[in-house]
């Protein structure tokens, strides 16, 4: 993925309608959480199995591209804000996940890491 | 950003811990969506001016990065488990914007498209 | 309940602390989704089953317990900043929703109104 | 408020569509996380101020009721399920909070009980 080309055409996207000015990082935040939502809208009465399935469901799948999209543009909009570096935030992130969850004490278990 | 690298990461990291099991589409859009509030919660009682400030605040900063590095996380968890290509979806989702946001109708107006 | 009574307390426990500065409606729209995430973060691992099953277990149910009092504080306190009558709400809301639903078309369905 | 009465009404709507194997207390959780981001959603691009005075705006105003509605009636349904005392479970919520926020160390502060 090249995503500086993205992060490009989505701030663009916002500049052409003049929307910086609603941009703030905690509008973002919002709208971000807001399109997390209509995501788990679509699953919230299937099965566990059921939500797997949608895989083999064009519509329902394309619902899922939409949102997903959507929570990427914002997620991508609001890391831009602050000059975040995606991909670093990630690598530093897992770092810090795999030391909270050591493979021994997490395997076949779903528990907080505060509950290990 | 190379994100084929990543998602190989990520779901190294579910598999080394026998993840897979609680993993379900639905589980996951609903991680993502705690990951979202929890991005929210940092800004819930900030200003829009602070909130674009947290820039320039280290601790903060690093929290924001954390979260944001945890959504995406689940995002490339859960659009892997239904063979969505998200830059794919990225792409498609902008234009239904464009269709849906005209420049000329939503310049400096932040109304949804059923309202324009 | 004592609606007006509980009302009372929950506005006191914010004035005796200057919080009304900090209590703008968008703000408090943020705090109820953020404590209805973490409602949500108690059951994203469960199975459906599991989490009918809480009731029988007095940890979890405390946590539960908690959750779901801060959502109702949360949810008072904006309806009262606006002087929302919260039950006049609910039944104008169930006769909207008794209209979308009729009992033939959505008996053991959980389509959307808009899909049925 | 009659929160018995209304109570009964909720589950007698769920009950008359044969909803309640839809109704885990997991997918409850769900839907009221879902509502309470359709509320977000009304404020997001909103200021602060324009939040408040939403309260003179009529139909603005009736979607704020038609979703503080909504999540009440899930949240008397996922309380419903595990037989909560939702009364209770807000005075003794209170009271923790009057202690994890002391009145001298909070007054005209925001910051989460683990940072006063």
């Amino acid at each position: 993925m090249n995503l500086e080309k993205l992060k490009t055409e989505v701030d663009k996207f916002a500049s052409d309608r003049d929307w910086d000015q609603f941009h703030s990082v905690k509008n973002l935040s919002m709208a971000l959480s807001v399109e997390s939502s209509e995501l788990l809208e679509i699953f919230q009465w299937m099965t566990e199995e059921e939500s797997n399935l949608v895989k083999n469901n064009p519509a329902k799948l394309e619902k899922v591209e939409d949102e997903a999209a959507d929570i990427f543009v914002y997620l991508l909009r609001l890391t831009g804000k602050l000059n975040i570096d995606l991909e670093k935030a990630v690598i530093n992130k897992m770092k810090k996940n795999a030391e909270k969850y050591p493979v021994e004490l997490s395997r076949g278990n779903s528990k907080k890491y505060d509950e290990l």
